[in-house]
């Protein structure tokens, strides 16, 4: 996301930008963000939520439709260090995919008991600020 | 996402439901989906896509401020057989990370030159249906 000024650009209106990621990691890999600074999902604007997944929406049809040709498209976030973030202003990815292009989630599944999931759910939302 | 009825639910409202994924990644694994079914992306009704993500931003507030206490949090999102969608029913994973967890992205970066990266955005663009 640097050089923003020199971004190329696909879409832009008074919320949202999005463009190119110049390091991406699948053909077509574009960023959307939100014009107003927010560093990470605690500090953006709820409002915003929309006009960014929104806009992810449209850009994947309009990947599909393209030259690119993607076969499935993926979305991810990563908020905070921990979860990959480097870039500390809101940005989703847009992803293209093709079958085997390399592209996916590393990381093993678990299937815990019942019990144990809806202890976290009753955790979890506990803490929903309503 | 099977066996609904007696999902771990933890949030809900007219729109969207929220409950534990049953087969997590990451302790805490949660699936946001739109009450009304669409298929993928392209099915989903955009004026969705503000709560099925805001939905997600306040799950993400809240299994931070949990006693399960991650780190950070990703939000994922698969759209086709070749993206890793398995379940035909949008849904949107939000994933509590903790450093060492052993999940993250798999694939590798590339550095493509501006006038590739310009091109692209330029195909994408054309096919933006406004």
């Amino acid at each position: 996301m640097a050089g923003r000024a020199e971004a190329s650009r696909v879409y832009e209106d008074d919320k949202v930008l999005a463009f190119m990621d110049i390091r991406p990691m699948t053909r077509g890999h574009l960023l959307v963000i939100p014009k107003t600074h927010a560093t990470n999902l605690a500090e953006l604007d709820p409002e915003l939520a929309g006009p960014i997944f929104a806009t992810a929406q449209r850009l994947a049809a309009a990947v599909r439709r393209s030259p690119l040709q993607p076969e499935g498209v993926n979305l991810f976030l990563a908020d905070g260090a921990a979860a990959g973030q480097e870039v500390f202003h809101v940005h989703l990815h847009v992803l293209p995919r093709l079958v085997g292009d390399g592209f996916g989630l590393r990381g093993s599944f678990s299937w815990p008991h019942r019990m144990a999931l809806d202890a976290q759910a009753v955790q979890i939302r506990a803490a929903l600020v309503t």
